[in-house]
């Protein structure tokens, strides 16, 4: 049950851009497993990539084939995350490259493999093979939507958002979409984001812009803690639209960020909402921080502590669980006697202690909620940090301990 | 359940020690709450204190009255951590040393305090001044069992562990207690250990003997990666037996350190054995890092890591799960060409693979056992560290999200 969150009812088409998707046999139940997302080589593209130390096989492709060429097709695949697979996988994903860039008519490094699913098998070429001359073939503006739905894997609704903004009179649009809701292996749910716009901007500006979004967005969110071996975030511009480039010193720089922030944030708060067995989607928001990397610590210190997420889970005010998880985050300052702590407007520490006003029963209605806002006040500084988590519920262990039984 | 542990048929008294516990009414169920460990002011005695910046208490008043005076008294209660309590707190907690030495006839800084047990609330004072000049009167040697049944919270079953070894022909004995099963609150089960030994030791090379052991032993557990706000562990040694003193050049430091850190070993694994919800019992074993730093890191990003926790509790051979925790482990080089991970002496990943010899059946076997050695082997120098640690069952849910309901 996802917190709040349904699938996207259309999402906006993105000029210079065109998606495929297809049932190609990689799941086995039938469900669309193969998407396509192609573009002109003189397209901005700019990715990011999980910084787990084991990357899959496609990941490793794909950002080599990044700085190699001038891209022009995202070949993504779901039910297998060719992860774990050693040089076979990595045969396997530039035997896919070459079926695509064979069917597109383009070069096998101008295509970036994407994988997510099962680890530790093969991929099933030949399911390549056969599908990808008809899905290119099948290459359409309109089929965003279907794409969010063939990138899936154990996520319960499919995630987009589309967004448009004016620049000096004409319109741009930004339609992403993502999946993902925990590392599962066998299915592994990766995270995996896809954002296309038709503003005209420089690959290295796109690179800030991105770098810029997924800190806030994709790298502020957590699940388990457990980095997958396959995520990746990719963004491209294709210059469509008629509005004026987007420069370093163009004012639409700003707006553009603002925008595409929000999309990205919206598209990583989807994550959670639909994170395994989440019934809470939950902001914990560190503020006066000596630095943003302080606040990001403590955040995801609490926000990984599994005795504040069964809290969470349980709606139990459980303020002390709170307090302890802030307590050992490795920040090298705190001063505990400073410390407050809200959940919404309650507030429930004061000076390091139990705050004087606060009640059990103003806490318990906040907790009952399905979206909280926990708010930790370190009065130490001006820097704030935000990051957004789902709670620990008999559904989590469910999920990853029944898989294969 | 815990698992493959039971309690100690006896525990062997040590000269010098002197014990009590009672039911004082401080836990609402009528079980023992109050305990004293009572010494004469010229032995030895060194402890190690939680690192967590919210210290409850009772941990500030222990640590400062250990640096000022010599210990005649430890103090320990169970059913109120008397954490986040603020200064009411503190003073709470200097009142009833006040008691303790009053009813001892020693000095109030010859105390040192100990709580355990729900957080926010306040000691009930007055069930302290009852209880302890009848407690005080009833000081015995052979209370070590009644002592470890009386620091028990949500403990299913009471720890402790003794020993004896010869030291130069004489018998030297070593009996210590501990508990702590999780980080609760309400019921804050804090991990509490309580060493003494009639060996003759001075204090500064006590507290290395208490620093190495507690290094191998309680700093390398884990239930669910919460250190609490009341951690504390004190060894004693009361110098009454015959053997001659143990010194730094002494050839019996050796002997006397090795049998310490079984000891703490022991008392420690006891609580994971005993963890919340613990189905299994599971020592992450990390070899040739680079240094002892690296190779606990791993091991702890493992032990921590929710979907290792979960595969262990389905006894699912999940490797990849141990594959994706290693290389989101934060240390400086990682090999992943090099790597290999083994579930008892069954390799599952081999160069950074899946293992070729690896069977499905085989690691199944290894996964359904009741206690699991993983090894995870760097090849990268020739430090090792191991961690102990429990799964992440149904049980571990319900125990902390259903506590209050």
């Amino acid at each position: 049950m996802a917190v709040n969150l349904k699938a996207p009812d259309a999402l906006l088409p993105i000029m210079g851009i065109k998606l495929a998707a297809t049932a190609a046999g990689i799941k086995k139940n039938q469900a669309k497993d193969l998407v396509l997302i192609a573009f002109d080589s003189d397209a901005s593209c700019a990715a990011v990539f999980t910084q787990n130390r084991f990357r899959a096989a496609p990941v490793l492709i794909a950002e080599k084939n990044l700085r190699a060429a001038q891209p022009q097709l995202l070949m993504i695949n779901s039910g297998n995350a060719n992860a774990g697979t050693g040089e076979t996988g990595y045969q396997d994903a530039l035997t896919c490259c070459d079926y695509a860039a064979k069917a597109l008519n383009c070069e096998p490094d101008q295509v970036l493999p994407f994988s997510t699913g099962v680890i530790g098998e093969s991929l099933p070429l030949e399911c390549f093979n056969a599908a990808l001359p008809e899905l290119v073939a099948s290459l359409s503006e309109d089929s965003w939507m279907s794409a969010a739905e063939g990138i899936m894997t154990t996520d319960t609704v499919a995630k987009g958002v589309s967004r448009q903004l004016d620049i000096d009179g004409e319109t741009v649009t930004i339609t992403g979409i993502s999946k993902g809701s925990g590392m599962i292996n066998p299915n592994m749910a990766t995270m995996l984001g896809f954002v296309a716009t038709d503003a005209k901007i420089n690959p290295s500006l796109l690179d800030q812009c991105l770098a810029t979004a997924v800190d806030q967005s994709f790298n502020s969110i957590t699940v388990d803690g457990d980095t997958s071996t396959n995520d990746s975030c990719v963004l491209i511009a294709t210059g469509c639209s008629m509005a004026s480039e987007i420069t370093e010193d163009s004012d639409q720089l700003e707006l553009f960020s603002k925008v595409l922030n929000e999309i990205m944030l919206e598209l990583a708060q989807a994550i959670i909402r639909d994170g395994e067995g989440a019934t809470k989607f939950v902001e914990v928001k560190v503020i006066n921080a000596t630095n943003v990397k302080d606040a990001k610590t403590v955040a995801y210190t609490v926000a990984h502590s599994p005795l504040v997420k069964t809290a969470l889970f349980a709606s139990d005010p459980n303020w002390g669980r709170i307090l302890a998880a802030v307590g050992r985050a490795e920040i090298n300052q705190l001063d505990i006697e400073k410390l407050s702590i809200y959940l919404d407007d309650v507030c429930i520490v004061e000076q390091g202690g139990r705050a004087s006003s606060y009640t059990e029963v103003a806490g318990q209605q906040v907790m009952s909620q399905s979206e909280i806002l926990i708010t930790i006040n370190l009065h130490a500084g001006e820097a704030s940090a935000s990051v957004w988590t789902s709670d620990l519920s008999y559904d989590y262990v469910k999920i990853n301990a029944e898989y294969r039984t």
